[in-house]
């Protein structure tokens, strides 16, 4: 545990020097994945305050007293002040010029406007600046303890789904379906579902984020599943489209062998420095030669982490390139109107050739199984 | 559903009529639960521009594009409008000046500094106001049909944790009890939980807002369950704590008797016209009196509606006064630290004493049950 303190602690020092190098000697951390990341798992609503020496987690005072009283907690590195009631962002920047902060940046992108207001107003002669997305920024490229919980995550997601695909399926709805995929999660050891699972049938499969309903499964159908762990708050995903019944027919064939093949060449691309519009290119591609480019996705796939969906951005119009350490979703669907469609989707970190390449975490088969 | 269209209208119109008054002829909703007021369900993400003469549901374009094509919605009786992608808030914004539009208030309180400003530049001669709670507090008072979703969803509730009565409890986790009850809400029709579901056992018991841990049931425990069913997306919320084993304790029923008391303090304070804090004082002094005044949650209860946690708050600092047709939860608990404690929660709605008073929604015994 003390190493992984450590962890928060330069996570925290990182931040500072960004903060200093652009003018700020203060910095509000509101965003609560970010708050996480940066000083381990904190009470809902706690922000944290950044300041030039010391850093402050204000949390929500609860009527059951966890927090610890003022007192710099040991393990996180940290001084954990419940406050008294009202906004904790309201009394963080009430302690900011007493922790020698001028320059305060707050994430905008977060933060309401009445909030913000509230803060300039407690604390009139305080500049605040605009820290921008620094933390996402920060998290992107994982570290290996982050990214042995999200391994773990998709673990438990190959083992809760697995298990589904043993059972008698037909005649039950989606929404039964997703629900038992989550009550597995949880069995496997997972904190929870790292999103609302979706599983799709018949007409519906193939739906990216499709909610599901009360249709129940069919013989010949489509059945698309989208699910994935949170594990100590990293989060996972996979998809996988089965055929209902003995033999799927001639279309379906075509269909998957069509997305599977869109899904690897976005898989081979994923290398240390490709752009990531060329990632989303390569499966595009060829979903787009076989006459399905229109309606597809924007996106092929997003990183993931505290957050389902993270930065990088594998779509058309990305500007950035991949790093090694950085994991993603890669999930290209084709949808037919009326008829169902597939879609695949593994969580992968991108790493070095050296390393062996793309290092695949969810490792259910992608054979168009028969079930 | 005719009717119920002509419902949002006169929201709208309302609504309208409120900003003219206060200076604005146009007003950007973006906090989803009060765009599903005024609009009817919503896709995620989804913004609503109320203009001098008409109103504007923008969307963010799915590759599905579920949203019709910039025609007017015959059912909601708006313009449904999908945007090219970007903020679905600052198109609105672009939007504003050809509906005419000069001085648009928008939801402080929920809108981020960066969006403010987004809007800010793409529309730099429109004037931006604040709009305050306005929404919030229309919705605070229900119509027959909101009340009448409301109540369904108390009986989806009731039904769910009456069938979890029957079963064996003992052995079992919270965990897995939390997620048994909201399967059963499903299988009664529930559109999902208003909320995570809360199971506490033993020492654990009692407290509000517990999550379920893998702690096991055991004979002689407390168990408090707090549970609620989504339907249509309004939100009820039910509260009970039984005991496990054949006979009570004497400190579980006479702590369980105060709890009781106080909580049919509280609910026979619910009149037209009483103070918020009367309501909750009704409740708590019981309480202090018998020397549980410390460590009490800092509300005894809270508007209920399309969010789980609205207005009014029932706490000693509240304002307001009760109207008729406010549905509200009574939720007072004692949690003694280390052996439990007793949470007993109803959703009932605000009545004439002519119309037979408060009406209660959740009608699960509250008698101490031994299961």
């Amino acid at each position: 545990m003390a190493e992984a303190s450590g962890v928060h602690e330069v996570r925290r020092n990182r931040l500072r020097d960004r903060c200093a190098a652009s003018g700020s000697n203060g910095a509000l951390i509101s965003r609560p994945a970010n708050v996480r990341y940066l000083a381990g798992s904190t009470p809902a609503g706690a922000v944290l305050l950044i300041g030039p020496t010391e850093d402050i987690l204000l949390c929500p005072r609860t009527p059951l007293g966890a927090a610890s009283d003022g007192r710099p907690d040991e393990q996180l590195r940290l001084t954990v002040l419940p406050t008294s009631g009202g906004d904790p962002a309201v009394a963080a920047a009430e302690l900011a010029r007493a922790a020698h902060i001028d320059c305060l940046a707050v994430e905008e992108h977060h933060l309401t406007v009445a909030r913000h207001r509230a803060i300039g107003s407690v604390a009139p002669r305080l500049d605040l600046a605009d820290l921008g997305f620094a933390v996402e920024q920060q998290r992107i490229v994982k570290d290996e303890e982050e990214i042995a919980s999200l391994r773990i995550a998709a673990e438990i997601t190959d083992q809760a789904l697995g298990e589904l695909l043993e059972s008698i399926l037909v005649g039950r709805t989606e929404r039964h379906l997703a629900l038992e995929l989550e009550r597995r999660l949880i069995d496997h050891g997972a904190d929870g579902p790292a999103f609302p699972t979706s599983v799709a049938t018949g007409p519906n499969s193939g739906r990216r984020g499709h909610r599901p309903t009360d249709r129940r499964v069919e013989e010949g159908d489509f059945l698309s599943v989208c699910v994935g762990a949170d594990y100590r708050g990293y989060r996972c995903e996979i998809g996988r489209t089965f055929v209902i019944g003995t033999s799927p027919a001639d279309w379906q064939i075509e269909l998957y062998d069509l997305v599977f093949a869109a899904q690897r060449g976005a898989r081979e691309a994923l290398v240390p420095g490709a752009a990531c519009r060329d990632v989303d290119r390569a499966a595009r591609q060829i979903l787009a030669a076989a006459g399905h480019g229109e309606g597809l996705a924007p996106l092929t796939g997003h990183g993931v982490g505290l957050e389902i969906d993270e930065d990088p951005q594998l779509t058309p119009v990305a500007m950035g390139k991949l790093d090694a350490c950085v994991p993603v979703t890669v999930e290209p669907g084709v949808h037919l109107p009326g008829r169902g469609g597939v879609r695949i989707d593994d969580t992968l970190v991108v790493r070095q050739e050296a390393d062996g390449g793309p290092e695949l975490l969810t490792i259910t088969t992608k054979e168009l199984l028969a079930l």
